[in-house]
């Protein structure tokens, strides 16, 4: 590595940035229910008007992100999850994480029951430096193999299948850049559930 | 420019890929009310179920996406515009764009009467590398020289004020990183309307 700001620790902080939104007058009462069902003992948890914000291993960051999305879209009402996930930015101070932990994940025996069809998409942001968009076309690649579909469009790949699926096929992604020595990735995700309608939601033509 | 893929286009494409949650029963009027209510002729615009994509110059893409945030906003509804501004992709087509439009704003008369509080995050991902970090601090403070309140939070920077300054202030960064020969650029922000509450609406804590 000739990156300066790659500094090989065993295990870097992962963060995930993020809010769930409820399409519903119950939105206050989704969210809640969620983050009831959920174990986030394992990671950092800060949430202000403005998102809630996730730290910690990698493992950890998605495990939660994956069990609060699937918990809230189980509510059956339209429900959005829109995040980014981050590591390795060199303006990232050291604090506000949890590292020491093992990598047993407390949230997946319960995601696992969940079954969600999703609409979703997500762009992946190599900010290293190098032959990006290689990495990029790279990474839409390997999640051609899940079991997922995935489709081209403006500014982003689209995936669609069971929400499980996509969240798994995005940590792989995610796990890859840092496996491939990629020092600073941000990735940005968009995943509804129960849409009322399969297009055109909002158009206007 | 020693960038190959900055070909000094007179006006390059910008396009934003965003969405907008009104968190309530009445979601899809919202939506529906807003979109009448803004001229969207100056770009091309697409929407599917997992957002709108909206392309043609910086000026119009910003009017139309600051326009249809504020008209949503004004319903009083909790509010949520989350988007990703976007410019010189090298994977980027030159299609589906309307360029040959003049720079006459079509919205900016009916955005300046509403007025509307908003708390907002930006963060600015410049992809043709080159000392990205400082590219970055250096609009952090140009933002703060708007009449917002700026401040520093995990993996963005928080914007409060109102909602026609934030979205002028976030246009004003992409302009600046596009003068400064950015190759590629891509922002994301999320800015929320209306919140139940200042802090901790999904918190756990
Ligand atoms: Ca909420």
């Amino acid at each position: 590595m000739n990156n300066p700001f790659h500094t090989c620790h065993n295990s870097r902080i992962a963060g995930c940035d993020f809010a769930i939104y409820p399409m519903t007058d119950q939105f206050v009462d989704v969210i809640t229910t969620a983050l009831k069902e959920v174990d986030t003992s394992k990671v950092w948890v800060k949430t202000t008007d403005v998102g809630t914000c996730v730290r910690g291993k990698i493992t950890h960051v998605f495990d939660v992100t994956k069990a609060l999305f699937l918990h809230a879209a189980q509510t059956g009402y339209h429900v959005v999850f829109s995040g980014t996930y981050s590591i390795g930015c060199p303006g990232d101070s050291d604090g506000d994480v949890f590292l020491a932990e093992d990598d047993r994940r407390l949230n997946e025996a319960e995601s696992k029951k969940i079954k969600q069809e999703v609409a979703g998409k997500f762009s992946l942001y190599p900010l290293g430096g190098g032959d990006y968009m290689n990495l990029i076309y790279d990474q839409i690649e390997a999640m051609k193999k899940q079991n997922i579909r995935v489709s081209s469009i403006h500014y982003a790949t689209r995936l669609d299948g069971d929400g499980k699926d996509v969240f798994n096929g995005l940590e792989q992604v995610f796990v890859h850049m840092e496996h491939n020595g990629s020092s600073h990735t941000v990735m940005t995700t968009t995943i509804s559930a129960n849409s009322p309608s399969k297009k055109d939601v909002n158009s206007d033509d």
